[in-house]
């Protein structure tokens, strides 16, 4: 049982207070997957160009994240975006956005991947996010991000599309603006009535908040973010973030549309996310990624309890 | 045993987008003390004027907070401050502040007072604070807050006065700016060769982040802040976070110095203090803790537990 991953994959270019790389792997679908991969099998649907270097598909492949669904465009480049961060990094300018093949992306799912039972929607067009969601036949648990610019200029779209998720995991300037209320606690109460009935809200270095709708309540918890002693690369976080959620939730064989599916589940999916994002950071790119084992992972989400509990 | 609280009674203007008040009850002291008193017995030292209201002495009276310490000035004025809160309530703009009687505080703790073993020194001239310190005959634990103005023009100051605190209880902006360093965890290492041993981040709706050195290791404990439906005003929350905190552990009989405190006690005591900050905010000023009970609070504690917990 895998976890379809849909979104792009790309290079980018990235300069932050302690370095600039011209050029390395990265995208969405690509965080997503590596930082999934530690928890379920993985599923990629993607496009890329006669660029794409082979080492890089060696690292997906090498992390068991299956390339059926990675179409290549002959003749095609690569979708570049390239960006620098301000002095303490909240804050990213973007140089350069050459969508190339990604902007004629019409994901088509292989036979291979139909039946599989989890699937998460990375940050593309919601009609595009809808037809994928229709390609699947036998969905358990289905979700996405989404961004500012789909939920300004294609909201009716995008709540279409919404209205067959089970969750939606966004930050929390989305949440404002897909509500239109600034108090967090009614923006997610308004989201949850768009079809999702759970809601993951990213807050950056601070952490994240789920909110859950069942029997006709709406619980919540929190998660602090983790403190790194040194940010050097917070490119691809948020994706980690959105792996380690979904692929902890697809490891466990979690079914979040039952009404009974624990919440449990849940705050330990939202701490993994936590996690995943956290080591994201560590370095540029997808550079952790190389070198972080299972034990890595285990040993932070533990340090997660004991800087938590009370 | 009783914490002495020394700063700021003052009046307030405040503007939120939920409304106006010309002139209500407020100062740092005034929020600190109310906030402790449901911990611990409280004894207050602060200067007021003429025109300090027999209703807002009964109000601290009531709450059983000793007024010995609360200076009066014949013909005086108390301290004057009005601000208006930006829409989102994260930025405020003063718009007025009369110092007046507050001008020549020159805090003189009553016999009574000296002996007390707590004592939590509110955001004054670093000077004043360390001559109250000297004051105190037998302090078991002593710290308090500060501010960007005298972090940056009383450096030396307040550096002679850290030195005898044991614990220090500030933003992140504060503590980005005292320590010189942009990351929270390398900022609060060499914050914590300054003196205190405990550093106690406020992150405003984000919660709060302890530091702690024992043993020559920092440890820290992370809390997320409160999540509330309506923020009325957030003038006082971390004047109550602080006296939430340093109630909560005078109320136990903390003794912060010892090497072998247990961290269990700080992370409750963390926990208390945003609490006390949540409720802060329901109301215009003080008016919360006008019917604030144990049981709201104990509550609210609960709440935090449910909504943590993994």
């Amino acid at each position: 049982m895998a976890l379809v991953v849909v979104g792009s994959v790309a290079y980018d270019g990235v300069e932050t207070p302690h370095g600039k790389v011209d050029r390395m792997l990265g995208g969405a679908a690509t965080y997503i997957s590596l930082a999934a991969s530690h928890f379920t099998p993985v599923k990629l649907v993607a496009v890329v160009g006669d660029d794409f270097a082979p080492e890089d598909a060696g690292l997906l492949a090498a992390r068991g994240i299956g390339l059926a669904g990675l179409e290549r465009v002959a003749g095609g480049k690569c979708f570049f975006w390239s960006g620098v961060y301000s002095a303490d990094m909240n804050e990213r300018t973007t140089l350069r956005t050459d969508l190339n093949v990604f902007a004629d992306f019409h994901p088509k799912l292989p036979d291979s991947y139909r039946a599989e039972p989890y699937l998460f929607l990375g940050n593309i067009q919601p009609a595009l996010q809808k037809s994928v969601r229709a390609q699947m036949t036998a969905v358990r648990l289905a979700g996405g991000d989404t961004m500012n610019y789909w939920i300004a200029d294609f909201r009716a779209e995008l709540l279409e599309t919404l209205r067959e998720w089970d969750f939606l995991l966004i930050n929390d300037a989305e949440a404002r603006l897909l509500s239109g209320e600034s108090n967090l606690r009614r923006a997610a109460a308004k989201i949850l009535e768009m079809g999702p009935h759970t809601l993951i809200v990213k807050r950056g270095e601070y952490g994240a908040v789920l909110f859950r709708k069942a029997g006709g309540t709406i619980g919540h918890f929190m998660a602090p973010g983790y403190l790194l002693e040194s940010v050097f690369d917070p490119t691809g976080a948020g994706d980690c973030f959105a792996g380690g959620f979904m692929g902890c939730l697809a490891g466990r064989g979690a079914r979040l549309s039952a009404e009974d599916l624990d919440f449990a589940d849940l705050r330990r999916a939202v701490i993994y996310g936590s996690v995943m994002g956290s080591f994201c950071c560590e370095r540029f790119g997808v550079d952790r990624f190389r070198t972080l084992t299972r034990e890595d992972i285990e040993a932070r989400y533990r340090e997660f309890q004991a800087c938590t509990a009370f």
